[in-house]
């Protein structure tokens, strides 16, 4: 599975949130898309590149409730009618699309009563309904809300989720995010191969034992509810 | 009362409907002002617009769902938080908000289980979050839809329509329609002075005579629930 993140942000040097990650989503398979870099749409180019990927995923920070202007104007240019609701090869239609979107307010303001008085999922009306048309499947939104409040830990956590939204298979299950899990452990722990790692062992094998574990809860979960049923 | 319309639409001359708005907005109290002529963004002088008027209008064509990036720049540069967001003098509380959108669909597809999958007022969240933040009053959206297949007299409806949402007080009741209407017949009717303009008096009275019938209606109803209640 290939995913393309479409960033928007004018000032994204200057951005904590963006900068870090930029540097999650150095994965294989992921492609980094920034539209306030090109200097001409090439809409051709643009729509390759969509069409050449399986996860599409708009992200950018909450600017007056929605994108900054520069993913407007990429839309605008490169969302062509028939390119869109097309049938054929070029329609978007087995893909899927997510928003990764990032706000300096606290999360628990965007609900009715809070101070938004809103809700983020009422807000991203605009992009869902782009992708319905476009027969995408949509995934939850990830919401990153007061990046900058965030101690390590915490980011260490949104930066693993993160990367799973952009490469983890959907729904979000936990057979999905074992297999995630394992997957992104045995890439990585290729990493130390020169280097004699008995941590990296030694997580792999608690990891597998609790994974056999929660199987084995699984089946006996599974005999009681039948027990249930009968 | 003085209404602010901030357009924005790229190809502004070329739009039949915006240039049949442009038409209908050549009021006394109505400012137009379409965003993407603006050279250069001047904040201060943008937020004095606003401050100047009482009621303020985004009015734009329906282009994924949104408005065009051209609106967005706008309000991204000239919504500053304290503006927004501030008391005092600078605050936009005591301003009424809406929106003037228009769409090439069938207005029959924006609800579920229409071909659109989403109403107007959904896809409009972002803006009315923003009046919200701002303590606007929000107006009810006017949407024009499928305007190149309207014929003259549809379009001689909705020239009124437009006119009286731009300048009409709020809410849209009876009592506020008839004091619209006879205000502008008196309005109109001077550009006459110099023609005997026998149609117009004629006009006046007849509207007059009815307006005067309607309200003995109306007590006579009032009467008969009275009569009910007792």
């Amino acid at each position: 599975m290939k995913t393309l993140v479409v960033v928007s942000h004018p000032k994204i040097n200057d951005s904590q949130t963006q900068q870090f990650l930029l540097e999650g989503a150095k994965l294989q398979d992921v492609t980094w898309h920034h539209v306030e870099e090109l200097k001409n749409i090439d809409v051709e180019k643009e729509q390759s590149l969509l069409k050449n990927h399986d996860r599409i995923i708009f992200q950018f920070p909450l600017y007056w409730y929605s994108a900054p202007s520069g993913l407007k104007h990429w839309e605008d240019e490169v969302l062509t009618r028939n390119f869109v609701y097309g049938d054929g090869d070029d329609n978007l239609g087995d893909k899927e699309f997510g928003i990764v979107v990032s706000t300096g307010m606290p999360l628990k303001d965007f609900c009715h009563g809070g101070s938004e008085n809103v809700t983020i999922d009422e807000i991203m009306a605009p992009y869902f309904a782009i992708a319905n048309r476009a027969k995408m499947k949509i995934l939850p939104t990830f919401t990153i809300a007061q990046f900058q409040y965030m101690n390590e830990s915490v980011q260490m956590q949104l930066l693993i989720d993160y990367q799973r939204y952009l490469t983890q298979t959907y729904p979000d299950n936990l057979k999905n995010r074992q297999e995630w899990f394992e997957r992104e452990f045995a890439d990585r722990f290729k990493d130390f191969n020169d280097i004699n790692c008995n941590a990296c062992e030694t997580i792999l094998d608690t990891f597998i034992q609790r994974k056999e574990n929660i199987d084995q809860l699984k089946s006996t979960i599974s005999l009681i509810k039948q027990g249930e049923d009968d």
